[in-house]
């Protein structure tokens, strides 16, 4: 269905010009604004913000950590801590070590960890499609077997669906 | 394993300043530069990509289309498309209606239907943990059977592995 152009005043474009990527964060994305997927993205569709959750999904919880791994502006890394704080997607913990000064460690909550979905689709598509000659850099595997594992959908009665059978129905 | 601080011009810091959104993107994202998640991210991460996704995923090809979903500014949706041609995840297709001008139409790749995945996980999360009182906006089918699908992972030989079981081997 082709509805036109509607009006829109440019806000996006304007935003563009003059706000800084971080206080894009907290403008909705979309006129669907009860969309689910624009809805995580508002937490999670800032630059680094995977990539915070990779590393957090392989067990980094310190802040050193994750600023070696990504090489990310310090101010933007607690910026970024804060926001997956904020939305319950890491916790913010205390730890002291021997003879240093108390400091803060970022565990993922389980809203945090279900996000193994999200970055294992991110993975795989970067397999398939922007391969490097050096072959893939992780492998996703059951813990217990050690067999490797792959997305898939599947029904209820566990039935395993093709991708290309997937159909999203729009509620509202 | 704890690196410490490493030595950083604040690069990133200064791309918030100083340069668009759009110029971002060009930028790899984390120290590892062959990380498929970072290389995903690099043509997928940009505000509104995902969303132009998921409009595809459910039939929108139009720039029209799109853009009255999405409320874009018209330049911004322009540079999106361009780049998910760019990386083949859409094809750029020409149509005339009776009597108008040539036109463009976006069609997905296959590598751009496999986004499904990526868009599934999306939707998943927010719905399970950024809900509105109104319930989900959309809910995955099985196009032939109807019935509800939801991602999961599984082994080669089709096991399904519970989500807090499934590890990332960092290979390199």
């Amino acid at each position: 269905m082709v509805l036109g152009f509607i009006s829109q005043p440019s806000i996006a474009g304007l935003q563009i010009e003059t706000v800084s990527y971080d206080e894009c964060m907290t403008t909705s994305l979309g006129t669907d604004i009860q969309c689910s997927i624009a809805r995580s993205l508002e937490v999670l569709g800032e630059k680094w913000t995977f990539l915070v959750i990779r590393d957090a999904l392989s067990g980094s919880t310190r802040f050193s950590e994750f600023q070696s791994s990504l090489g990310i502006a310090k101010n933007l890394l607690a910026d970024r801590l804060a926001t997956l704080v904020q939305f319950g997607v890491m916790e913010r913990r205390s730890y002291r070590d021997e003879g240093a000064r108390e400091r803060h460690e970022y565990v993922l909550t389980d809203s945090g960890r279900e996000l193994v979905y999200a970055v294992g689709a991110l993975l795989a598509w970067g397999d398939s499609h922007r391969p490097t000659e050096l072959g893939p850099t992780r492998i996703l595997r059951d813990a217990v077997s050690g067999e490797r594992v792959r997305l898939a959908f599947i029904t209820d009665s566990e039935e395993i669906v093709p991708q290309d059978r997937v159909l999203a129905e729009i509620v509202r």
